[in-house]
């Protein structure tokens, strides 16, 4: 915990040896365009959310090493030459960032950063912007995958953990309520989210009494304004609610029963149990008593309980949100699209036997269509930067690979999802508050057709290139 | 980044409101003893590696809230009285730790951590000491797994990409490392692990020259030491090895071969790669010649990798190791045993549906029993801790739930696992070397029967509970 972390020298190696030798072998003022995005969905869904951006820019405008830094280095790497010391030891970022918003729907091969900078900075940032990205973009969309399925439903955050460490936690707490979330438990995040943390009472604290009645009383005695008791640390439905029924009964009595009161279930059956809770805390007049439930829940489970009709009004997810547990890395990559040495620019792409994973070459822009009727999103097209289109014409679209897959568009807008943060190493861009980054999103969703969303055989949304692009990425793989 | 971390705020929010009550309902005083410990072995494995107790205890003797924090908690949540915030602002940890050494083989049910302390502070850490072994002890039995796998080839660590934030890539690789790793990629680690990182090029430092044989000549002029060329930018064996063999060629006639040379493979079929580089390297009599590889690897893959004759010497390990990909979390629990409230000394356990989630209760010990003559493990005990075992008489040890399965061990000697670290609130324990805790996991593989580490349906280890625990565990039960 209290380890002096050095997050500057967070990076692979290989981003220094290689650094060494563009510094030594005169290629420090090449300027390199990489562009960083995904290859798939992750899932299995049809669409991803992006996340990270805020702390993007605390890297990029921060990192710097220390004195101390070059000194470790030096000492276990002798291959690293002293011109390249002398060369971090004042290293700045001082290229170009171009980015999609935290909050917008992402698909796979559209570059969600794009860099332009001296090539020996641009691979030096490489790692730290993986990372970050990875990170919270897996997680965001892990968190609006589960607040999709519980329809409206408060869901709470509350895996730390499980998370890979407290940094996890925190950062996995943040993408969750850019995904939708309402609130985590974690204190560290209430300044970094601007929402207080949530939480009531484990299972200890009841086991901490002598009888769970006593454990109650104690509780709402101190808690006079939210109360929510954890009713399945002995029995359910024989002890757990009827106890927490006589406590409401008595606040109510005395006039102190809290506007937010209810219980939490945290095993068992939740279809069954909830139901019964439900009826019983009805019974007693406790209709608006909310019944909150945790149990390893992610998406498919909350659907099922949903189908079931589980009575669960509040929904707290851990592992399988802060973990994405079905899917735990996202996979974005960083590649090459550009260079410029000595004056001449030469447009880059990676070949593969696989034609999904042969990168687009070039200084681009990603650009979505809209359909100006019914204001839903049509397709992306990545394009040349210079390149543009002229609203009033008809726009051809195709797919990059089966290039016989053609659409003609009319009575489109044009939207440009690449904006500029960074230009010249200064900041340019206002970060948003996760609530606004929050709200986006929401409004990302309603410009998607649902079929995009859904969780089966989700539609996959169209990301094509364009005529010029796609000519010139043929022109260097036929070379 | 560069946000300011509390990590000392790193908690579940529910910890604070139990607290509030505690403190004001007289319970301050109370003395609780709780076990951390696992369920189940991770990834369908039969031994888990426990990790993490430097940074439990980094965080243990250092842990205190500043008055920044009390003002943010008072802002944030009127429901906390003064009482426990002046408390919380003059917060030390004071209690007892107990714990296994990092590297020790452990088992479901037996206590990892265990604590005695005022039922307060055990409940404040709580959270911060799972999210510390949860993480560590997961990624260190995966890299345990990978290594083992590897037969003996050195792997290497190289996720930090794909880790879930830069601080789980720092503490991922510490445990890779305990894992048996030989080294990572990341920088930041070098201090932490007491190795320097390794690494060498990426296919965009290919890229980046006009073509592969200027990127591989001009990598070889700045790394006279270790010279490792990616082959696979373009196309493998047309022109990857033929430009690497060149490039040694010519180093060799002028006596600069460094001696540790070779290639990566980083896509494409590993095993058909791997042999047929391995014939043109031998060929041009590169025999010596390192061929690492790296691409999605996990123990099955390397494992499968193996019985196709795959020609690969080391092994570049990232995603599937640095986020445990196909098990993301570990479900550690804290679990209150034991509450002393105004001199009268309770056990407790949690009960449940489910006979192998219903804790155990009590101030507790392990013991590992070792067979005198071959010197392999037989069982573990979870005893009470004022029982004693004598090594001269037989011992009868049964099954906790199938109470028939017995066995009598005669010739045995007996080891306590959980040791004194932290006592009155005082470190009693020097933590061992990064190097010391690797070769004592070593040790321990040797200490127990192939059958326990094996992949596929591996020999459950007994965790066995003494006659005086299991009474006190069934008439607790019973009442």
């Amino acid at each position: 915990m209290y380890h002096k972390r050095s997050p500057q020298l967070s990076t692979d190696y290989y981003q220094l040896s290689m650094s060494n030798v563009y510094i030594n072998d005169d290629k420090k003022d090449d300027i390199a365009v990489f562009d960083l995005f995904i290859r798939k969905n992750p899932f299995k869904g049809g669409y991803t959310v992006c996340a990270g951006l805020e702390q993007v820019i605390n890297y990029l405008t921060n990192v710097h090493f220390s004195q101390d830094d070059v000194n470790m280095l030096r000492e276990n790497h002798p291959e690293l030459s002293e011109k390249f010391l002398n060369y971090l030891s004042t290293f700045k970022f001082t290229g170009e960032l171009y980015a999609i918003p935290e909050g917008t729907l992402i698909f796979p091969q559209e570059p969600i950063l794009r860099i332009k900078a001296p090539l020996i900075q641009a691979q030096i940032v490489e790692t730290a912007l993986l990372t970050i990205v990875n990170h919270q973009t897996l997680i965001a969309t892990k968190a609006s995958r589960i607040v999709k399925a519980a329809g409206g439903d408060p869901v709470l955050e509350c895996g730390l953990r499980r998370a890979h460490g407290a940094e996890a936690g925190l950062y996995g707490s943040r993408a969750a309520i850019i995904g939708g979330c309402v609130g985590t438990s974690n204190v560290e995040s209430e300044q970094l989210v601007n929402i207080p943390s949530k939480g009531t009472m484990s299972h200890s604290y009841v086991l901490s009494y002598d009888n769970e009645n006593e454990a109650f009383e104690k509780f709402s005695q101190y808690n006079p304004d939210n109360l929510t008791l954890l009713v399945d640390t002995y029995n359910t439905l024989e002890s757990g609610i009827p106890n927490a029924i006589s406590i409401f009964l008595k606040l109510k009595e005395q006039n102190k029963l809290p506007k937010i009161h209810g219980i939490r279930l945290d095993s068992g059956d939740l279809a069954y149990l909830s139901k019964e809770c439900r009826k019983q805390l009805d019974a007693a007049g406790f209709t608006d008593a909310v019944i909150s439930a945790s149990s390893d829940l992610d998406e498919h489970l909350i659907s099922d309980l949903k189908i079931q009709g589980a009575k669960i009004t509040t929904w707290g997810v851990g592992t399988k949100l802060i973990t994405a547990y079905d899917q735990p890395a996202l996979g974005a990559v960083y590649k090459l699209s550009q260079i410029e040495h000595k004056g001449q620019v030469m447009d880059k792409l990676k070949v593969s036997n696989d034609p999904g994973k042969i990168t687009n070459p070039g200084y681009k822009k990603v650009v979505r269509i809209y359909n100006k009727l019914t204001k839903k999103a049509i397709a992306d097209i990545i394009m040349l930067s210079n390149e543009t289109l002229d609203e009033s014409e008809p726009l051809t679209i195709f797919h990059p690979i089966y290039t016989w897959k053609k659409r003609v568009l009319t009575n489109y807008t044009v939207k440009d999802l690449l904006i500029p943060i960074i230009i010249d190493g200064k900041l340019v861009y206002e970060s948003p508050s996760i609530q606004e980054i929050q709200k986006h999103l929401k409004e990302e969703f309603k410009s998607m057709w649902p079929a995009v969303s859904r969780f089966i055989n989700p539609h996959e949304y169209s990301v094509d290139l364009s005529m010029e692009l796609w000519s010139l990425k043929n022109d260097i793989l036929s070379w």
